[in-house]
């Protein structure tokens, strides 16, 4: 993929299946998302990423505005020309915010184009759900019918055949999949359910707000969007198809003082019939989790640390039952980049395009 | 204060009222809290330390282990010997852990000294919750009748009278003042009361554990002592007090990558009966804290960050009100080794000295 | 100082003096060094701060700029007023970038009225030093003759007397008290100064460029302004001056991930006939800031920390002799903030109104 | 290499070359270089970890001491038996420190093993200076003959032959590769060679010592080894090669509040006679390093960050000219875990098992 570098080893690494790649093009390279997915594409052997398109760098090399990439992944920087847009790729990765991709998904569709969309427009089952926690109209209500939510671990075989995949918001991923379980098995309470969360800071993306100021920033800690975080709603969504009933659950998002990581620390209330251990809690979790490779179900005793996962596609799991209270609190831990943004939206593309799901995501967390 | 230093200014700043100054010895005063202690206590105009007790430094000025102090403390730190230990001040502060304060405590009393201890012995009304928290057997039961739980804006009168102050714990000073209010005016279910806190690293004092190492900690966050963290016990205690019924929460520490400050967020569902406004909870927050120095209740929509008490004795209160779900969430923020330890062992001081009750504690946060 | 706050404390802490106090007026109060200034005047009991001008936020209270001094300090933002500017107070302190100022310091020493500059305008003796490194016209030549360079361990009886004081730059003061010893007592070759500093990231100020964005911050080290850095000629004037001949210095600032902090590593080459053991450089250096409350030259074998001195007015130097190669290697640590910036304003300020020196700056350094 | 693996991925990943890998073993896999080797050999298709040594957790998966290898490489730790080491690899790293390997580096090399060594032991040309700077006897003097220097820029046809290469420091490699072309092309005084350089935490391994707990090391930045640290030597003796003289330098060694990451700013005079611009330095630089996939040298203007090397195994070098001065200023960024430990060597790995030397090695710096 790297045919528009001057990397010295790109070719040896590559040659072999030069003609058959996949052409992808990313929509808002520049942003944190999209220059991790360039970052983790770099070992993907089967697609060649022909357009970075970042509207604030035409012209520059993406290696001069993120100089890891020199030498490495050289490409210019091109505009976001809606004309010309279905002409260079197969497959499209959207990382710009909500209410953007909507003046080119449509022709890309008719072009039968596949497109991975970052924003929140189109992982809503009913557009007054967005309207309401995104405050705009919907510019597409139409394209709800045929967008599948990308969390592969829900919706793979769906994602499989979508054209259009939304790919989940960060705290989303790692609030439903620490929960479904005990959703689709139907043992707590679900009243009562509480998902306090914290982020490293590229989860605002790249912004040069103020609150977002390394000096504002380092050795502070915060809650922000409390009881109004729109991730809110998409939790909800998700949860209450699980359960098969309607779903309002306390979201808290916080804000602490480290680049990447994200862990969802939830509470549920077992249902007054129901007695469970936690062993049992953990094997129901491994149970339904079977076969998935990218989530991890720790040992009792064990609890998950965002260093663990950051760098890579993994959710790391744990369990503890607090029998004093007839309580379960669960656990996630992922790189808010990876899987929840860039590693999932790759995870994504390879089931989208018939690659191995795990295709370059296979790196373990960096830890340091 | 600081008759026994280099420092070119103290004489001028305390010349005053050097001959009544209270005697306050140090015992851990080369721990986190305790050296925290020594550097409030060079603003304090009444007191004088006398002795810093460290075991292991022996015979070294405590500015060699804390170069902060360098020309403005530089006291030897001396052994303990409990003989002797009688005749070294009028105020015993002592910063070690659960189990060692007992050696002595029983003979300061009866020498008519007064102390205050900071750790879990003497902060509970029965020893058989301490004992179940902190698997041991409790030293000196016979002294839970005269102790006093040190936290001024509960037990102010209390502690005016005491000999003997337990101070609280970091996690319990946050999350009982958050809730206080809201107990005291019955107006919560006491059944689903989630406490979901984060503290900075000092929290864990200074050791030389592995997980506390920088690599291990900086760009990490981690959930620990999930359902079984000993503060538990403590917040349970007085918040059944307030309650006027026993009461049981969930609690969960984080562990955030900065040194100082400590986050709550605390949720309670409203009564069903109960119908009240933000507003209202704002105004019954500042009713309930009128007069007090220390507690800011937050103007609505603002929310506390770690960054405006760190450095202070300063706690931040928000409420946000849930309506969909009439639950409050309330967010409180203190800097773990201020109002959670060495500003209130401070504050308590003044209280028990007589001193004005912010004395040496009116620094702003610092922000930066 | 504090009565146009709700302090529950500040009264009592400042009755006694209150009809003497010294008027302040802050210009740029609402950037890092202008809000550190006001965190220190809190505990000044011989000035009152009666405004503070922020143009971004006239009408808010600073305490909603800065919730850390919520209730502490609530003043208002005013704005630049110029033909009212005089009536404010005594004493004028501008944190604005340079060539700000220029617009009323002439009218303030036309009412008598004195000035802390922290622009670089008046810290030259020559305009066009000024006007080569800051590629800019100076605004006002003439003052150069009246302005003093606001290092009190260097210019102290002429700070005193001034009416117009420019205080020196963070890497300046830290560079300059570094190695002036040296150059003092003629024991170096002049030729070979190397200057090799980092700072934190409050240095840049209250910006909202990108590059000071936590993420882009965090976890990176870099150079930066090599061989081109203003203070370069701010140093070399300085260093020219103690030693009586023309010095020129490389200077190499660099950016480590921390909020406040700084510390240079100076290597100078002794001279040829020079034969001194490090006890002598030690003692030399030491006899050289005799009498200076915040000079600490540490003793053989200890080397500066940032910590150390960050949160106050020190600056730590050590020594290290390096006999293989005749050379002495300083290395000098403040708080840029501090010493390097808002703490050394307050020392000139006590210098310029006749208090005590130290006043309100006798903190040690946080350590934590 | 993941045939001892829980890993979903694994198979699919590497089947094709299974027969034919070399066997790698690591003694020391538990620090922090060592760990990092093992992530990096995640990636290496022609390699298989059969051991890991690491006599602090024999018979725990090391995917318990590392939890981010869970599910990748479950691995348990092995006792070092001397007897039956050279049974069980191909290859064998080294990761503990100087002195401990000479207790089986002699059985393997007659069994005909090849070994990577990260002690110091074997980086010299002669035992003396091993002995002055370690200040201990060198165990196997007599294998500095057939000892290897391990840096492929210098050394790769040797590398490529060698049974025993001693894998260069940290900073010796961020300082040689930074001033070979300078030396290498006689246009500097030999004189004055100053090194100031920065390293994350990491590079102190895994060690539980108080000076590098997270609260005391974040927010701080100090100099530590100051004209006496080892790694003087190993950098004198290769520049000293370079050069054909012998040369003498000041190195000082800081420590950065970050895990990973190092940076040295070089400084050095030209020659009087040498006249040079900035073009045809940075000209002489790619000249030197031509062919070098590692090494990248920044275009006029720009400065090495080290958040643009980390995770990687690049150096990135810049060139300043300071022709006030007629002196050079060098700046190189590594990764110290990366080329600076362990990327470098798998880069030696590489080369001496004959594989393409990139292998493993192709992932840009991580930037975020």
């Amino acid at each position: 993929m790297i045919n528009n570098s001057l990397c010295n080893f790109s070719n040896s690494v590559n040659e072999h299946n030069k003609e058959k790649k996949t052409k992808v093009v990313i929509v808002g390279a520049t942003g944190y998302v999209g220059i991790e997915i360039l970052r983790i594409l770099q070992g993907h052997p089967g697609v060649e990423v022909t357009a970075v398109i970042g509207q604030s760098f035409v012209g520059q090399k993406i290696s001069n505005v993120y100089p890891n990439l020199r030498g490495i992944f050289d490409m210019e920087c091109s505009a976001l020309d809606i004309d010309s847009l279905p002409e260079l790729g197969d497959i499209y990765i959207n990382c710009l915010p909500h209410g953007v991709s909507k003046d080119y998904i449509p022709l890309l569709l008719e072009k039968g184009k596949k497109i991975i969309d970052h924003g929140g427009d189109f992982r809503y089952k009913k557009a007054d759900v967005y309207e309401k926690w995104y405050k705009t109209k919907h510019p597409l209500p139409e394209l709800l019918e045929i967008s599948v939510y990308g969390l592969p671990e829900l919706y793979r075989h769906k994602i499989r055949n979508a054209s259009l995949v939304a790919n989940p918001g960060c705290y989303p991923t790692c609030s439903i999949l620490g929960i479904a379980p005990l959703l689709a098995n139907k043992i707590i309470d679900t009243k009562n359910i509480i998902i306090d969360a914290a982020s490293g800071v590229s989860g605002a993306g790249r912004k040069t707000d103020l609150m977002y100021q390394f000096c504002e920033c380092t050795e502070n800690f915060k809650a922000y969007g409390v009881a109004t975080h729109r991730h809110t709603s998409e939790i909800e969504q998700e949860l209450s198809i699980l359960a098969g009933e309607e779903i309002m659950v306390s979201f808290t998002p916080h804000l602490a003082p480290m680049k990447r990581g994200m862990l969802a620390t939830i509470y549920a209330n077992l249902k007054d019939n129901v007695k469970v251990s936690l062993d049992e809690l953990i094997e129901l979790y491994r149970e339904y989790y079977k076969g998935e490779t990218f989530v991890r179900i720790l040992d009792k005793g064990e609890l998950p640390e965002t260093k663990n996962v950051v760098g890579s596609n993994f959710i790391d799991i744990s369990l503890v039952l607090d029998q004093r209270l007839n309580r379960v609190i669960v656990l996630s831990a992922i790189d808010n980049l990876g899987k929840g943004a860039s590693g999932q939206a790759v995870q994504d593309l390879n089931l989208m395009c018939g690659f191995p799901e795990h295709t370059a995501l296979t790196n373990p967390g960096l830890y340091l």
